[in-house]
């Protein structure tokens, strides 16, 4: 997923509906989730990127320098943490078609966690952002798997359609650019959100 | 934290009382986490190391280098994911005292995130490692704010009698070194372990 801290609003970006949609989907995230901390209602973090240091640079004690690394193949999703006594956890992405999401962008061990935490009780699901379109689909983790699987004989990818029938899409509000608690309630718990 | 991951058993560690002590405790504490996961009784990951990436070398693009990289503070603790439908987290210390457990190796940051996923539902608390001793114990986070805010005034410390009063030692196992979910389930969820 790439973060775009910079770009408030881009002329490429003319079919944002909104301002916040100019953000990358990241920073829609973390804004959103710095909200819901700020106001108490839920914590969820984004895990940091995992990396393996080769080399590290210990010159001035107070800032160690790490002078050789890599990134590593993450081995589960970016954001998890607790609503309302659930455990909560998704991965979130973006694309730039404008008629579907390909599958290979989410790897496979990130499906069968996403799959493996629903059966231990989470809230799991996809967050995707089509960033040409400024809409933003919330999937339950039973589609993800199901539509991972169908890739292997049949399509590579999510269609706009699908994510429309089987997802949720999230309407976007100013402080909560990606409120995706409000899909939780409404079709998890089935209780309004405060 | 420190890993010893190539210190299997060493001799200025003649007190622990097995094989697995002379381990560092996030290797302990790993190796439990894949045994839960292979088992499929939790799903409970470490998350990476937090770090400030400054300059990349993309030269060959399959291995992009880092090379010029810092680390952050973290935000959160350690430890979490799923247990039983409870989300779970935790933060994991070693000392090398035979006393006590200085309270400043936890980040108030860290005690205020444990206290705030326990108001959300969350089952929450620290693992520590008197390492010299070979003993582990699991505190709840109720008792790690209290001494917490007990050392801005008073002892800046927590001592080996509170921990064996106010936690629970966690008897080691052979494939579960640290197996924290027999503590979890004898005294928050009162049924027996798989």
């Amino acid at each position: 997923m790439i973060n775009y801290p910079n770009k408030k609003k881009s002329t490429s970006q003319k079919l944002s509906s909104t301002a916040n949609r100019g953000m990358g989907l990241e920073l829609m995230i973390n804004n959103t989730n710095d909200f819901y901390l700020d106001n108490d209602l839920a914590v969820v973090y984004k895990k940091p990127i995992p990396i393996q240091i080769v080399s590290v640079d210990y010159k001035a004690r107070s800032a160690a320098k790490i002078v050789e690394a890599y990134y590593k193949l993450p081995s589960t999703t970016d954001y998890n943490g607790i609503y309302k006594g659930k455990y909560i956890d998704f991965e979130a992405k973006e694309t730039k078609s404008k008629t579907s999401f390909p599958i290979k962008n989410i790897h496979e061990h990130q499906v069968l966690h996403l799959d493996k935490v629903k059966r231990h009780g989470a809230i799991s699901f996809i967050i995707v952002y089509f960033s040409l379109l400024g809409r933003i689909f919330f999937l339950d983790s039973d589609y993800v798997y199901k539509f991972y699987h169908r890739s292997k004989s049949g399509s590579k990818s999510i269609s706009l359609k699908e994510f429309e029938e089987f997802g949720h899409e999230i309407i976007e509000g100013y402080r909560k650019p990606v409120d995706y608690l409000k899909i939780i309630d409404e079709y998890y718990l089935k209780a309004p959100q405060k």
